[in-house]
């Protein structure tokens, strides 16, 4: 294991002081319990929104603090859910007296935790309600999870959910939206090489020199096959077939095309697999109308993608469209 | 080598493609030859602004194309400059009647290709200034380059030199100003695996599992030394050590202090990193009032790191926080 790290027990603590340090103008830290926070929160009379999950995704969730996205995030220990303790502390920093709206991937660590805090939230007054999002198409059930497993399709949740706090929707109306986008997200990765939790030392699961994991999960959970490495645009056809049949998307749909790199794969392979998507896309008469390309919901330096398709109405579209101002996405300010 | 490619001899036609469809908004693709420029190119009356060379290394430069930035980007295959042909007709592209400034990384390749264009263009009756990019201070004279190599310094060139440009400055002006950003931007960077050139098939070079190269450069040239793996905070005090002495930096200098990620290493990394070099940076007086933190100049999948510091003055710090929407680089629209 190569890592720029210095003590492996300190990972967390050492990279959300540098996030903090990077950007100041976006976000506040809170070191004990960890979390991290918009410098203006609480903002009075907004919805708060609240994600978290365990380390090793970046920029999920840290990177999407900010304007017209998350007022806080909460990550646990690389690949391990954070406690109700500092979930509950993030809930009370981002409270502006219009309530809290909590968007946890569907594991059942982070599942549980969210669900503590929320508790003690409403104990305190706080009203808190929870959306859970299961984007990934892959496996029913799987290691860590009941159900299905929540994704990079939490990017869109975050922001479209954001925009819709941001121009000062109710509580309800929020989470209505957030579910909107759950109904309508599908995603399914792949994995070319596993990845190594720092504190582990060594990989989380093998692949042999000429394999490949089709459905990986991002902590490197099996998948659905274990194949021989294949061309770019056949291992596009077998993520996107089962995305595209689930809900079912159809000809005439709008929507957001997003290809998502998993933390170690060169950028110019995401876009060799967008091109074999949108071509895909298109040739069923489904329309792309926005586009998201890169590094967002990662497994620390695993090589591999993930696509993931959003269908769209001119709502989502509009709050896709809003303002944005957080580390990792930024546009209209 | 396990990559998300088809055929390697057509990745970067490939990844161009996906790369123009993702971004339709923002760019236009010119296949034979392969170019990238802006939509709205040429804007009558501004200055032009081309970039370019080997692939591998992106977003450099494709995902710096847009407003307030470069108008063209000129991709050659992997680790491989682009020909006169290309730059050439980039530049024809992007003349709006102001004349055309070619920002070149210091490699004898990309330094000879960008002079025999500019003759060719000024034969055509295009004004061509160039301008070339050194930052990286590991070493003097290597395997392509004759001088300092230029490295991730040039990203913070084309985005003030783009900033001049979008403000309506004159080529001589814009030239001046890109010529003040490469005296007073150095970097320096490491790296912790090699890198796989997709038509090579193989590593560039190897390295032990305890061993990490200081200096690298951006293809795997060889750096300043071959060590055993260290804790991050004493790998980043090598790095910025001969950085900050070079200009050199001194107490009361104010900074844009940048650490870029190679391609392969986690974004928690990179943070992590970051804290090390503010830290120095603060205890030495050097006041870091500008940050980027991310992949933006980067060697395919290698692990690794490098850190530049750019001196700043008003004026630099206005055109960095000028306006900008790229594929890779936002704000302000």
């Amino acid at each position: 294991m190569k890592k720029l790290v210095n003590d492996p027990k300190n990972v967390v603590a050492e990279a959300v002081a540098g996030f903090g340090a990077a950007h100041a103008d976006i976000v506040r830290i809170s070191t004990e319990p960890i979390y991290i926070v918009r410098t203006e929160a609480p903002v009075a009379g907004k919805v708060g929104l609240v994600s978290g999950g365990g380390s090793g995704h970046e920029p999920l969730h840290g990177g999407f603090v900010g304007f017209g996205m998350l007022d806080a995030a909460v990550p646990g220990a690389v690949f391990t859910s954070p406690t109700p303790d500092p979930i509950l502390a993030a809930t009370k920093a981002v409270d502006g007296g219009a309530g809290v709206l909590h968007i946890v991937k569907n594991y059942t660590g982070d599942v549980l935790n969210f669900e503590t805090a929320a508790d003690l939230a409403a104990a305190d007054g706080i009203e808190v309600r929870s959306v859970i999002v299961n984007d990934d198409v892959a496996v029913k059930d799987s290691l860590y999870t009941a159900g299905r497993r929540g994704v990079a399709g939490t990017v869109l949740v975050e922001k479209i959910a954001g925009a819709s706090a941001e121009r000062g929707d109710a509580l309800e109306t929020v989470a209505a939206i957030a579910e909107r986008v759950i109904s309508g997200v599908r995603s399914m990765g792949v994995a070319l090489t596993p990845c190594v939790v720092p504190h582990a030392g060594e990989g989380s699961f093998t692949l042999a020199d000429d394999e490949i994991e089709i459905g990986i999960g991002i902590h490197g959970e099996p998948g659905r096959a274990r194949i021989k490495l294949e061309p770019a645009d056949a291992i596009v056809d077998r993520l996107l077939g089962p995305i595209l049949e689930d809900i079912p998307f159809v000809a005439g749909d709008e929507v957001l095309l997003f290809v998502n790199g998993m933390g170690g794969t060169p950028q110019i392979e995401l876009y060799i697999v967008f091109r074999r998507a949108a071509e895909v896309l298109a040739e069923q008469g489904i329309e792309v109308s926005r586009t998201l390309v890169g590094n967002f919901t990662t497994s620390l330096e695993m090589q591999g993608t993930s696509i993931t398709v959003l269908k769209l109405d001119d709502e989502l579209t509009a709050l896709w469209d809003a303002p944005v101002q957080t580390a990792a996405l930024r546009w209209g300010r």
